[in-house]
């Protein structure tokens, strides 16, 4: 028996629609080098209208990948729905990928056009000739300062955009691909996940919950994460859905910059990854944040003192969220739950370092990696983290290696381990590569090395597994020390006694000037482990 | 080029699932006619599900009806999920139906099996014989007094129940029937909607946004609007997919007996018709109330002075929500917009007063109903509203009247007339076959019927158009005097002038005991019309 109701597809369409119809008059706010610009909801959905123009006066296929090499910026925002709802596929390019990274996705994409920032256009100069699909070359004046590139054609954006006239969007199936992000993954090219209008409508409404960011029409939105990073959390596009005054910040990302917008434009809920709030907090001291409603953090966890320092500074702690480029991102997010709310204060701040429960229409579980068995919620089991749900992916875009990141049933295997508390919030301890494997127990790196970073002469700490003949594997710890302090291995495993398992102990603790990163700055175990490879263990 | 992401059906088996997982101690309050019972989310589960293997038992086949004609309770709760999530499909019985309809709603359906509230039996046994597909009936004994019917097979819910083990969910397409509702049209037999997985998922993330009710974990929801009733208006849904408490007052309805239920169980959320808050208003005065969040009302228009009447007693207005059956039903809510916020009162709460803007998901728009054309957003100018969105009805199930309530491109027209503000408000001003064509022009019964029941002797009032041989048609009034008063149509006539145009003063205004209702207890200007169907207006 089927129902009577109306065939509508989830497309996003109906956001720029609503924006034009219903909150024309509210503000995007946008950063550029050389300060602010402002543009209502209804100029930026009739210039969305005109990109559509223009994309077909490019000759731009159905389907075709439309690339974006840019800051957070209005004009993003009008690439971020035109392309889409025109039919074709957006494809944000990381502009922190390393060069080869960046040649690789362009040419595993296909991408038909790239819209450039001029004050990026530096950046991606040298990599044109190695780009094999790229037709044309579209430069957005941003403030910024860069030559166009020799013997290339480049187009200007606001001179295409002038001479176009407003188009109508393209109705098609929801599950359509939308747009395309890369993983910045630490393990060889990086993979892409293509999301439809489906996967991103949805997404969108799950950010609008009071039980998720709980978006709003009367919300000042910022989103500090990068819009070429997992659709900048859903917060781009949840702006555009509720009418929510979006402040995007551009090439402004320096701290003082950023709490110079937080305070000035009135942000009730700007978002980004923790190394942009440590920045910020002190920037803020002092000032006017009353507006301030929520403070969404994710990418990578979130130190509780980070979140206790807002806390105590702004009266709001920090609200992660986790999720990944697969998860369209966001997947769980920390709320406290009512039956939790009167915990004490130190308790919370655990709650609230944790990632949280899922948000509704997305399911987690921990497996066991042998056996494949889903584990008990009891906050000690450790087990792979999976994901299911309409927003999670199935695979990865024309790749061999989709099949090792999903199970049999389909669910998305996230290469974290985390346990379960009994009322349902995450706690990611390590990532399933970066456990270390001793005598069939799990010692967590992650965990070590948070222990080891709070030795006030660490700078940084990474710890991997290194072979070891009796135990399989034992922790080996690599440690940066701060300017003009010292320190050595007993230290290290003096300051760790009582605070880990002894058997945790590592087998030994290097010095070393810098731990490697990645493209995106996080530690590069794989390059660690590189380094390392030849390393023989004390035998003691 | 397809998305990459997983294909994960919109079922209300998910919802069911996180309560489970989620918030599994949550609490389910409901009245009983001789108190109040409790259980957690977690029971209820575990009883939804071995509902479902009562219903196998049964043998009530995959797309049966499984029809409710019963309160609001935990018991209802636990057939509005067991139905849909096995593959069946609720059907709701409204249970203020006069008897022929019912039983052309349960023969129409084909319901498979009955389940019935004790305390409602007795309106139930007369219908049984006339009833011509329905293979068993459930009694729940809800505290209610009447004897099994004689000569039928009664089975007991709570043996059937306990004799059961819990099943797993069927899992299948997310357009598959959920439930059905017969509107209780003013004309003809009642049409059904078939409401489907998708429609009924999607409406409830609706209802969770902020912009809308946004219900969360945190929230006590009491839906007063039945659960017959076109969904509850989503929040039983919406209590489930949270794990927010729910307060379901059974047959405790008396305006004492919800004010009773508001103050002690700390609602935040309760939700009802006008009528109901008339009633509650004054039983609140002096109690404790610092727990309510929002009061969202809908089935008829708010008046103003009700919403301003709570807002002066306990500081917060009514929140009306607008919808019918076939809109699932929530399609636009009164919020106040940013911009518009710091109106003064009384402009507040006319807006307050509208049905307000669209939620996100919904289309509206006004349409002349000779030519077809859209009509623009001023504030003055009238059409048909006509509704679009995906948990819109594109028809009625199983009935040649479907055509009438659609146009050729898909949309549902709603039969009112309204008004839309460039805001985004809708106002509605009357039913198309409601309003009064005088030379051309239209005259909103509904306008003049609120501005008669102003006069403070005036008990009712309706208004019809009656043929004119010059203008068409012109308004004609039936009155109902308030006891112990006197009233003459010159009296009304005076008082209307200045309020109204002058054209529109009624041509005639007679005095009757009673305006004729319908079985919701809404005028029906049918009967009204029936009833003076050979009268003729004064000639002057």
């Amino acid at each position: 028996m089927q129902g009577t109701m109306q065939d509508r597809p989830l497309r996003l369409n109906h956001f720029v629609e609503r924006a034009e119809r219903y909150t024309p008059s509210k503000l995007i706010v946008s950063g550029t080098a050389t300060g602010v610009e402002q543009r209502t909801y209804g100029e930026w959905a009739e210039r969305t209208r005109k990109l559509v123009s223009v994309l077909d006066s490019l000759e731009v296929p159905p389907e075709a990948r439309v690339a974006t090499f840019a800051w957070n910026s209005a004009r993003h925002l009008e690439l971020y729905f035109a392309a889409p709802c025109s039919g074709r596929v957006l494809h944000t390019l990381n502009i922190r990928l390393f060069p080869e990274q960046l040649t690789y996705i362009v040419n595993h994409a296909e991408d038909d056009v790239i819209f450039v920032d001029r004050s990026l256009l530096g950046l991606l100069t040298p990599l044109l000739p190695s780009f094999r699909t790229v037709r044309h070359l579209v430069v957005m004046d941003d403030g910024g300062e860069a030559p166009n590139p020799e013997g290339v054609s480049v187009l200007n954006y606001e001179e295409l955009l002038s001479a176009a006239e407003p188009a109508e969007f393209f109705l098609g199936d929801e599950n359509a691909a939308a747009a395309m992000c890369y993983t910045s993954g630490t393990t060889g090219n990086p993979k892409g996940v293509i999301y439809t209008h489906r996967s991103t409508y949805l997404h969108t409404l799950s950010v609008l919950q009071a039980d998720s960011i709980g978006v709003c029409e009367s919300d000042t939105v910022m989103p500090v994460v990068p819009m070429f990073h997992a659709n900048a959390w859903g917060l781009a596009h949840a702006g555009v859905a509720t009418g929510a005054n979006l402040v995007l910040p551009g090439p402004r990302m320096t701290p003082a910059a950023l709490a110079d917008l937080i305070v000035e434009q009135r942000v009730t809920v700007p978002a980004g990854v923790p190394t942009i709030w440590m920045g910020v907090l002190p920037e803020l001291k002092g000032r006017d944040t009353s507006a301030l409603r929520t403070i969404p953090c994710g990418g990578s966890a979130v130190p509780k003192a980070l979140s206790e320092a807002y806390r105590e500074q702004l009266g709001l702690p920090i609200l992660q969220a986790w999720g990944m480029t697969e998860t369209s991102p966001i997947a769980s997010v920390a709320i406290t739950r009512s039956w939790l709310a009167d915990l004490p204060e130190d308790e919370l701040a655990d709650l609230r370092a944790s990632q949280g429960p899922a948000v509704l229409g997305v399911e987690l579980r921990i497996v066991d990696q042998e056996t494949g068995a889903e584990l008990p919620w009891d906050g000690s089991t450790r087990g792979e983290l999976q994901a299911a749900g309409p927003w999670i992916a199935s695979g990865y875009y024309n790749d061999d290696r989709s099949a090792d990141s999903f199970t049999p049933d389909g669910w998305l295997r996230t290469g974290d381990v985390a346990v379960m508390t009994p009322d349902g919030y995450v706690r990611i301890v390590d990532r399933t590569k970066d456990v270390v494997k001793s005598g069939g127990e799990w010692i967590s790196s992650v965990e070590l090395e948070n222990e080891i970073m709070a030795h006030p002469a660490v700078a940084e700490a990474a710890v991997i597994g290194l072979p070891h003949p009796k135990w399989g594997e034992r922790p080996f710890a690599a440690v940066v020390i701060r300017p003009e302090m010292t320190l050595t291995q007993a230290e290290v495993l003096e300051f760790l006694s009582g605070r880990v398992a002894n058997w945790w102990l590592p087998d030994e603790v290097v010095f070393i000037d810098e731990i490697p990163k990645t493209s995106v700055g996080k530690f590069s175990k794989k390059d660690l482990r590189d380094q390392f490879a030849d390393h023989v263990l004390p035998s003691d």
